[in-house]
């Protein structure tokens, strides 16, 4: 079901440099343009402290009538008050504007430092100079994706194209890591374009669905983003009737797919890490004990040190379980670290440590496995190791 | 009202090396001891996976006849099952025989590396050696203090006397830090020493009361320990009736002033911490907000390296506040960093970066006001910053 990386039907994309970051290599203002009025579904930050850029969109999603978003990196639009909020307006009017539609047919994601007013000057010339550019090559689809990039030292690209009654119906999804350094705060933001035809309450229910088990299972360091925002834009330009039913499900299957694929990518691509670790909690009452467990284990600073130091510490695993909230019999609890069981029904098992250490030195991708007797539920979180190379790029920026 | 160190009337105290810790530099079993049945109250560690001393300890306390705590660090008797239970057991039986008391008259604490059988041998002989070493000599305290260290760079006592009602009544302090290396597990232990008459049950209370402010409002990483306990031993030496009304007032007032002396010293003391930092939250509904919000603040990764870089990173102060889940005006936040105010009303007020940044460098402490106008509910919590040194510590162990 994978796809050559290519645009959906009647969308255009490119990525441009107007000078938000210094650095002119750096291309820091994207547009993505459908042809048409494409349905519009968003999931957003829960944090209340949320950047202006949100807020317009929260209020034009679900919507059926968007035909471009605005994106810049380099500044977040975030904690800046009124004017940023009008700010954020104005940047839509002009994406708007230079691709001949009406104000209220954009949607704007910023993401960069917290705090600072953005300039307007270079969000206007960015907005023409990328309307000027677009284009639907692969060449138009990376320059969008690296528009979007602050610390990222890749650009985060995931397409399907699968048939559904006799159509061939395309997704392309975009996604910018929680790549943080000096000044910059961790900010998730993806968009997945597609010409399959949605009606918005569809297109909300489905990003909604899709994201849950995927960008919602990831986390770098737990700090959530003022910014956090993932987006589908459906144009129906492959034609036919709204999905429903058995077709919906087909996509709903490829989105999910897409979201998993660009999700990974962000730990994938942390700071300073040196292991994407995956955590598969078993044997919960329910998916959100699942979850809450998987969260506690996979933001503790002693699991992620520890898999840093190629240390087979199980204790640090259990213990942060322990503390998670979400009782469970301590006897019920076993563990495995990339295939190694290093405790079993609440006692420690003999191991190969040495074995268990390589293990975890040698391999980029860690696999915990940790399972309960509580019930069938289960989840799968994504997380990097702790390392001292985070730990510089994040405290050395000094003003 | 601070007092020299000295122990209150009918304790005596020692500490001494058993081999425990392969460093026979460093003391690893110490004992308390009361020459009466003493109050004891206790409050514990809420991870649901404890380890068998907490369980021993819980089981007896409050209660009202204990003669003798013993205490072990460099193995946390913790995750080992039944055979860890019976151990624990045994090792309060060794120590009571040792001074002459009955099996159940004794409490256990231990502290270290996580999911190893303790060496019983290595703990009888220690428990005889220590009992022949009691004393009340400050040489004792220190020993004492000492044998619960892990990798804490200073050992901890606080001492208090106060006069009620004719009587001098004193309170000693003993605290071990939320210091990580290698295998071990973040462990905070404590025990307070008094000869004032309480009730077990008054004695239980102010316990609570006390740590309530001060144990549970520090965090180095988050990450709740295994073993985490605190002991109230009140031995009534000083004579007269169970304190109670405003004698009891006066004796709640000194026993807080002990626990927040013991446990600022623990992130003071924090791995690879170069900065003590104390948050202030106020203007909240209610005071469990506060620690919500705090507790968001502290545990932050991106807060902590910010400080750890002297960099006044407002941006990520407040929006950690903003994903803690308790509701708020974000126009109502204002931000203070050492007295500098950076963040007003939920807007960026100009302030002079470099001024505020050396503020942060040059000090050691630093101070962190951040303001709600939700209500007049506040807490001071005391954290560390997170260096690359920390990471080093937790990581650079390998099997």
């Amino acid at each position: 079901m994978n796809a050559s990386i290519a645009l959906p039907a009647g969308f255009r994309a490119a990525g441009v440099h107007c000078g938000i970051k210094r650095d002119t290599d750096k291309l820091d203002l994207s547009l993505l343009v459908s042809d048409r009025g494409a349905v519009a579904a968003g999931v957003y930050t829960t944090n209340l402290v949320f950047a202006a850029p949100v807020g317009l969109d929260r209020a034009r999603t679900p919507g059926s009538d968007i035909r471009v978003v605005v994106i810049n990196s380099g500044n977040a639009n975030a904690c800046t008050g009124p004017k940023g909020d009008a700010d954020a307006k104005e940047m839509a009017r002009l994406a708007a504007e230079a691709i001949g539609a009406k104000a209220e047919q954009a949607l704007v994601l910023s993401t960069g430092v917290i705090g600072f007013y953005i300039p307007m000057e270079n969000v206007a010339a960015g907005v023409q100079a990328a309307a000027k550019k677009l284009g639907d090559s692969e060449d138009h689809i990376v320059g969008a994706a690296r528009g979007m990039l602050t610390t990222d030292t890749v650009h985060k690209v995931a397409a399907r194209s699968i048939q559904i009654g006799g159509r061939t119906i395309r997704l392309l999804g975009f996604a910018k890591g929680a790549a943080m350094i000096g000044p910059r705060m961790a900010t998730m933001l993806g968009a997945v374009l597609t010409d399959a035809p949605l009606t918005p309450d569809v297109a909300q229910a489905a990003l909604r669905n899709a994201t849950e088990d995927t960008f919602n299972c990831i986390t770098i360091d737990g700090h959530m983003s003022t910014n956090d925002t993932v987006l589908l834009l459906a144009n129906g330009a492959a034609g036919g009737s709204p999905l429903a039913n058995a077709e919906l499900e087909q996509f709903q299957h490829a989105l999910h797919e897409i979201c998993a694929e660009l999700a990974k990518a962000i730990p994938a691509d942390g700071e300073g890490a040196t292991h994407l670790v995956t955590l598969d909690v078993t044997g919960c009452k329910t998916r959100e004990d699942a979850r809450v467990i998987a969260k506690a284990v996979c933001e503790s600073a002693l699991v992620k040190t520890a898999i840093a130091g190629a240390d087979p510490n199980w204790g640090r695993i259990v213990s942060a379980a322990g503390y998670a909230g979400i009782p469970f019999q301590p006897e019920g609890v076993s563990l495995w670290v990339n295939d190694i069981q290093l405790y079993k029904n609440g006692a420690p098992v003999p191991f190969d440590k040495p074995v268990a250490s390589r293990s975890i030195r040698e391999n980029r991708d860690t696999r915990i496995l940790l399972t309960f007797s509580e019930g069938d539920a289960r989840i799968r979180f994504w997380t990097t190791d702790l390392t001292a190379e985070y730990v510089r790029l994040n405290a050395d920026y000094t003003t």
